[in-house]
């Protein structure tokens, strides 16, 4: 399949390099290709930035955000949260009509510090404000509650473990799910909370996140949800 | 040990007959003795009301609000976190100078019908109200991501799962651990998350709990925190 990811970051590579090894045709779509290009180093983390990263990953194509979203089937959004609006904006919305657009972003808010706040919520999410925006994209809200890295590998985490989703479209849902089988994720451990007005409840698991993360002093967890039998 | 309880409610019910138990003396305390006795009937859950409830549990005392202070060593806020603030303030201040304050009230907002929504959060939250408006008192949010049943029960959900806790007080969370491995949970699922901020992080864990309460068309489930381990 041919996708688009929109947004450079870690989150976009890691989900970039594992279509790739499945088989899929990326581009990797930018705001601005030289500046892109041309950053260097290492990031926050300590991993190649992506300037490093894609001469290393020459099977992943850098385009602008126009240019990926014209080519991609299927668009996914890994940007930031703050740019998430404004790149599918700048995607252009004939170029999401009728396709799938899976949204990972998350709603965090850096300005006051650590730990980030979120600057949607409670009464409205990212996910929706992005169904709301293109309402002719069929808006799929997953895997933004884990680490990049776990969203592709779900066995760097032991044993079940979930990954939600949701939507207001039953054929793009299936479609997402294909990509999380595709990924790894077992049927299981895959939750169906209904449609995107449920993005309100998976953004909202980040606060809870960033603490864990905190308090264990690495990203490689996941929420499981373990049920027993009603009486 | 001499424990009250505020909230004659289902949290209040569960909480009370475990307790009870588990050879501790408890009081619960309401807002108006007269009417609390005269709910009967059954609730919209099908239990016998508080009116009903009483009778045949004799061994819990019920008394007003400042009557159940005065005399708990360790105060539980099980009102439905509306009542929160005002229902520590007929309790009396001087009454929760020093004490353990376990908070398991979560904000939820119903007026705008279901699911609720949370009436703070984000950027403050239900626990470190408490905390902020009796600075005496040595507040500590836990057992409010999960149904009452499981709170006391932890083996009706199989496996390992979590009950998450926070606090400015050490000592404090001391003390609530025990009362947490009374109940039956085990050490290595109780996460302490840090100081009273991180209620906010797990009072954002209800509008998910609630999405997936409706998803699983029952309570019976709980978030487990699972851990690999970092490359």
């Amino acid at each position: 399949m041919k996708i688009a990811i929109l947004g450079t970051g870690m989150v976009g590579q890691a989900l970039a390099e594992k279509l790739v090894s499945l088989g899929h045709e990326v581009i990797l779509g930018t705001r601005n290709i030289e500046k892109t290009v041309a950053t260097k180093g290492k990031d926050a983390m300590g991993r190649p930035a992506i300037g490093d990263w894609l001469p290393m990953h020459p099977e992943v194509k850098l385009a602008t955000q126009v240019e990926a979203a014209a080519f991609g089937e299927l668009i996914i959004n890994a940007t930031s949260g703050f740019g998430a609006v404004s790149a599918l904006e700048n995607a252009g919305r004939e170029n999401l009509k009728g396709k799938v657009v899976l949204d990972i972003a998350n709603p965090l808010d850096f300005s006051k510090g650590m730990p980030p706040s979120l600057w949607v919520c409670n009464t409205d999410s990212l996910g929706e404000m992005i169904q709301r925006e293109f309402p002719e994209a069929r808006v799929v809200k997953s895997l933004n509650t884990m680490n990049a890295h776990l969203m592709v590998n779900p066995s760097v985490v032991p044993g079940d473990h979930s990954v939600f989703m949701c939507g207001n479209d039953a054929g793009a849902k299936g479609e997402v799910k294909n990509l999380l089988n595709a990924f790894g994720w077992k049927d299981q451990n895959i939750i169906d909370l209904g449609d995107i007005t449920n993005a309100r409840g998976t953004e909202q698991l980040l606060p809870i996140w960033i603490r864990l993360m905190g308090t264990f002093g690495h990203p490689v967890f996941n929420f499981s949800i373990v049920k027993g039998t009603p009486a």
